[in-house]
């Protein structure tokens, strides 16, 4: 199972999309802030600020970045990176669990 | 803010109830086990195994322990201790983050 060690975790949740999408904010010793998160059945669109690496730690998910016209799977144990200031659709038929990374 | 240091956070979800409750676990330098979790607008009833101790870190909810006809609400800061083996229904209207310590 996918864990994160030595971190600090913030205890309030971030809810997103009546929480469809629901996530904490981890801060690693050096300060590096990511989010551990879960996406439940359900197609959304995310904008970013920082560019995002979000690592697939369970179930599995569709992506389309802003500006694309193909959806890519991603499973467990695969990556994928969106640029800063852009988008993506996502489409989750069960779950999707993640670490997102920023910058 | 609430937060938990110098821990390991687990990263995939726990989620209950078509996700009316997602939370993380984290375990504490000592192994300890906790939950951090939130649970949005929903009535619910959830047993419990090990004893649990649920300190609110954001939003608010009324409990009623199991065998109990009384309703108690909770807010931030404060916490309920229910006991091993048993259950209690809870209330929220919005939002319920909260700290889940066991034993």
């Amino acid at each position: 199972m996918t864990q994160l060690e030595n971190v600090t975790v913030q205890a309030q949740a971030n809810v997103y999309f009546d929480g469809k999408c629901v996530s904490h904010t981890v801060l690693l010793a050096d300060g590096t802030r990511k989010t551990v998160g879960v996406v439940l059945a359900a197609a959304l669109t995310f904008g970013t600020e920082a560019p995002e690496t979000m690592e697939v730690v369970g179930g599995s998910c569709r992506v389309r970045l802003a500006g694309s016209e193909d959806w890519t799977e991603y499973a467990e144990g695969s990556s994928f990176d969106v640029p800063a200031n852009s988008s993506f659709d996502i489409e989750v038929d069960e779950r999707f669990d993640y670490i997102c990374s920023y910058g």
